[in-house]
């Protein structure tokens, strides 16, 4: 007889791979396409495995974050920074893909995941503001890799960045914003000079 | 001044964006193209996550295990299980990866990632163990939901999927492979139903 618990477990982990088929707005490194919501889930896991390190958070709990935090998109789809969307629709949209897909679990571990997500929404566990200042400086660093990216797109300026970037990287670590300023000066800097 | 400690993590962690270009053989569930092995790597640590809970494993290692022990392949490609290939050329062709990837990382950090992936490779602590199960479980997985996948590219039997998938997955949790030969033996069962 198969095991019930782990029928519905693996239900969840065969759902979830839709967040392969997410795509966002960053490019590759090598710009040869769009980045998914799964491999940069995977990216920022890295990150933070790297980052987290050197600083006053639990490591494991912000890749629990971060592993979690975008798969709501799989119903709700990604809501990209630079858009202008309504934030309440996108609200309403995420909790019902969180109960329906963190439902497919057995309860203690659905409970489990929905607090992972809920947590990392409120952004006010030092981890949760860290996987936020993550989550913000991985894009950040696809554009000045990719002289501009989802910035040439949307005709976003240095002033836009700072605005739309420093707040959550900064209340995450204000070396890494030091550090991500710093390269956003010299992206747009370079743009500047005569070809 | 830039950071120099941040600015070798910042190039590492651009360097390994390259693993969302290497394609394995399994098939997305809705089938529309193969996977990467950064999306691999994200699936399985939620593979980690969601079934490590049960076991009397350190499910934050097994992530961390899961997380780097594919990054080699943007040197070293990937090498399916299904294939006849050299195991000894694979050997030195990774060793090299592991040397130039996280070579780029400062020295502490460089043998933390090191010893993370040859923990994995060795496979002798109960950690690699159930992370080395999850690896195989995973395209089993993939395979029963696609009507075959990479079984059929290859004309896998049921048991040629035995030999290949069930000493490692039962290593790692016989619960897991008790339950994982009955999808195999439905999976097969079904396939020689008259159409």
């Amino acid at each position: 007889m198969p095991e019930p618990r782990l029928t519905e477990q693996l239900a969840f982990l065969a759902e979830i791979d839709a967040l392969k088929t997410v795509v966002r707005q960053s490019p590759l490194v090598d710009r040869s396409r769009r980045e998914n919501s799964a491999e940069h889930s995977w990216h920022l896991a890295m990150f933070a495995l790297i980052l987290a390190d050197d600083e006053a958070v639990d490591t494991a709990k912000v890749i629990k974050l971060l592993l979690v935090h975008d798969i709501v998109e799989i119903d709700a789809g990604d809501a990209p920074i630079h858009g202008g969307h309504d934030p309440k629709a996108i609200e309403a949209r995420e909790q019902a893909a969180a109960d329906r897909l963190f439902g497919l679990l057995p309860e203690d571990q659905a409970l489990k995941l929905f607090s992972l997500w809920q947590e990392f929404e409120a952004a006010e566990t030092p981890e949760a503001e860290y996987a936020k200042a993550l989550d913000r400086l991985q894009p950040l660093l696809l554009n000045t890799l990719t002289g501009g990216g989802t910035w040439n797109d949307h005709h976003v300026s240095e002033q836009q960045v700072h605005e739309r970037y420093g707040p959550t990287i900064e209340r995450g670590s204000t070396v890494l914003w030091a550090h991500a300023r710093q390269l956003v000066a010299a992206h747009f800097h370079d743009r500047q000079k005569p070809g």
